[in-house]
């Protein structure tokens, strides 16, 4: 019994948090695309969708998503609920490799569950919003949305766009998330770290969030993307669609991993280098004010 | 004379609290469904009314609502202010089983006054914006609607979807309320435990308010509708009105209560069990970063 | 020189922070209104000068001149920025008597001089407002309403409407800044405090904002209306205007001064009164949790 | 080596610090103006391209880039990323007058090269803007407005208006500034200072925003038109523009460098020298409370 509950407290207990963090992630973050899209009263019209009001409930949304995701987690697992984290802690922060594979495969569990019981919720809004534009499921991009991510139609087909999106939001994350725990550095106390992080996310959905939908997270997107190729919108989801994005799925996979490990190496480069300096030379004080 | 006091420092004291938190929830939470609705100079139209705006003041307003609530009764009562989280804090945090009902009723009774001030207050608001809508009180779904929730209309008659939306937005907002004050997690320090929760009833509102009005709490739907139901609103407020939900107010009484408690299982089932296993095990470190 | 120094760090000292946080809270504060009204390149139609992201503008504009008023002035005076707090807090808190006078002057007279600042910064999108809408100053209660506050018209001449919400308002200001600040309560740590008590103002203009413009604070609606009176909206400002609502000047006045005062009585009789007695009382203990 | 870590450690990882705040300030900050005008799907007409929900987007995006360039290079250079602070605190808190020149030109550059960043992701979006507007990029003053600042139509060929708005801008954020880090006042704890002084900047925007887009740093505003400059905006970046404005890029640097120093003087004239004499003064006590 006491070999078990010590297992559970090792990585079975770090699975359970990493699954319910982005469980919580999911459930909130996917929830407000699906307040501004197909939720609020006066909407129902595709040019109304993305308004800047639509977009800060978005914003905010995700951004709330995440701080609660990582208060929920963050005692058991470090929270990471995104694998381009776990990948670039375990390139940069000496995150036991082993664990990788475990903690990314808890993460898309938990998006891909999380996705289901969002749309438990608001069937009846897709439907109504699905019956009022005209369109049926499988080819529903506007509902799709609430899910997963797709490119701004000005990308036309270049793969390039979204991609240098997806690097550079996932850095900025990354790098952040590496300035906003490092104790060396001004680091927020009294717990108040999970709501800094949220709220980079909020501000990276205000920045970089309309070109490719902020995805900023292999799980994110990929979870919830199976979800839609199982519950009917088949013909957007994954390859084979006819949409003009069919061939992206791999690029919120991509794009958020390899910016990941490029945030942690650009913080370190630039800032977590001159910290260790100050730490092990001799008295160098603080030379600056 | 100390006997009184002594008294008032327990059950009476903490009801007090429980009664004013909720009073200061109800006032600036219809308060702002009041300004979103019909105080706003460029409303009055009914299409406008819950544009995404709208709801940004309406989702802020309620959080703000719960921090504000939360803050001026925690020291006192630990300021549950919501049925919802004083029936799970019963069932799985040891909540004194003899107190769950005065504090439910010190709740309600809190509410019900708060919608008479805040009616007191917004009465010329609420006629002018009937007599712009040309219709009378008992009749008016709208102004109705600062007081208390009613499900979307694609739920049609079905009373499954918003029950289900109920008691999954009340199972997040207490598995969060779980996260947020277990300090073996990562609970906030120096006293921003209330900012947070009230953030949690925000990113609710964004993220699965639009279905049903995201009541989440029975205190919080039951005493306004009361009041509306004495104030000339009773073709609306319970049953027998004319209205397609004229069953619905049973939904968020019973959803906040099954979803809070399961959002305290679940809670402790996927990281209660894990920390309190950390605690007890010997040496077990923490294995993960 | 001791003694001058000594006298600078006592009265006038405190006068001159409740001046300059006075000032912030007027510049941060009306400039937000001038930006929703005047300064949004599509602003310029009545219609649209106060829709919900303009009130957001306004709403989060003015709770953040609050948090940076109190900020700049905290250390130094305890930062009241508002003759309702300096009047309640003699009331209710013992603030010395003798220098409640001195103290709403600074406030008024900041809050005057900074109504200059705001007016010599926006008097060119003041004028270009003034002419898209045709009117002339000394009758544009809309750039009036950049500066100080005029009941809704739904009022008609009811002068209870207005009163009782600018009485209902500052209770609940003082009543949740005094919770905010006892530390036998719940209050912020970290010196946390100013930006929530900025954001209690920001959840009052969310839900007690429009009927009359929330000022809540004697001094932020009297010294920028006087400056109004002097720079031209004299037909508005004052007594013997022909605006509806020309006799309006004393209601913001004694509103919060009467609803300051009441907001400390509540706190203190359901709250205040109950964690004395706790703290006087042999071995209480915390009955709840 | 011990030599060359120490040097790092002094100001060669200060100015990498400088730089990377710098960069992140303009990838969060210019990247919001991108989606709030160019990026939202709904976007792409001109009278909408600065709404309400528009300059939401911008001010809390502005806001958080601040929070999150200091939070990254705070711990190492104490994070001006502005060379309006690094003047103010060489003339009144003792920053090096040596350091001013090197702080500076690395803010630029960071500047520079995020502008370049900024471009890079958003160039699809430009141009689609462009063409849906007809206009091409060296005229096209919309997207110019993504990466660099101009004057409101309204104040036609005056200098004043544009240079008063700036310098009193920047006067409010080094005031607070300098509040927020004042030990002697009330600075928040824990490391939460960057979050507030990202707020000044939020609550700046929506206040004192829209006269001449709120530069208030002569670093984000030169380094960035120095890109447009070279990227196909040179009708508008720099004088020779036929823009009625084309004269205007020096009030973005003499403003902000007047103003701060402002701030700094009017900050100790009013507060520093009060909570000084109380430090030095024999046993004063807190007169006030």
């Amino acid at each position: 019994m006491a070999t078990r509950e010590r297992s559970r407290s090792g990585l079975g207990g770090e699975l359970a948090a990493e699954f319910l963090g982005t469980f919580v992630l999911i459930l909130l973050g996917c929830g407000s695309v699906a307040v501004a899209l197909a939720g609020l009263p006066g909407s129902g019209r595709q040019e109304d969708a993305f308004g800047a009001g639509n977009w800060l409930i978005i914003a905010f949304g995700w951004g709330f998503a995440v701080v609660f995701g990582v208060y929920i987690a963050g005692g058991v697992s470090g929270a990471h609920i995104n694998p381009a984290v776990t990948l670039a802690f375990a390139v940069r922060r000496s995150f036991p490799w082993r664990k990788v594979v475990p903690y990314v495969a808890a993460q898309v569990v938990g998006a891909f569950l999380a996705a289901g019981v969002v749309h438990a919720c608001y069937r009846w809004a897709i439907d109504a919003y699905n019956a009022k534009a005209g369109v049926t499921r499988p080819e529903s991009l506007d509902t799709f949305s609430i899910f997963a991510t797709f490119p701004a139609k000005y990308f036309g087909d270049s793969w390039f766009g979204p991609l240098l999106d997806q690097v550079v939001g996932t850095a900025i994350l990354v790098a952040l998330i590496c300035a906003l725990i490092d104790l060396r550095n001004t680091a927020p106390a009294s717990n108040l770290g999970p709501f800094l992080i949220g709220m980079v996310v909020t501000a990276i959905g205000l920045s970089f969030g309309t070109n490719a939908g902020y995805a900023i997270n292999p799980a994110r997107d990929f979870g919830p993307r199976l979800w839609t190729y199982l519950a009917g919108w088949d013909q957007i989801a994954l390859p084979g669609s006819y949409q003009y994005f069919s061939w992206y799925f791999w690029i919120p996979i991509v794009g958020p991993l390899v910016g990941g490990v490029l945030g942690a190496v650009v913080y370190d480069l630039f800032i977590g280098r001159v910290l260790a300096a100050r730490d092990t030379a001799p008295e160098p004080g603080r030379t600056g004010d």
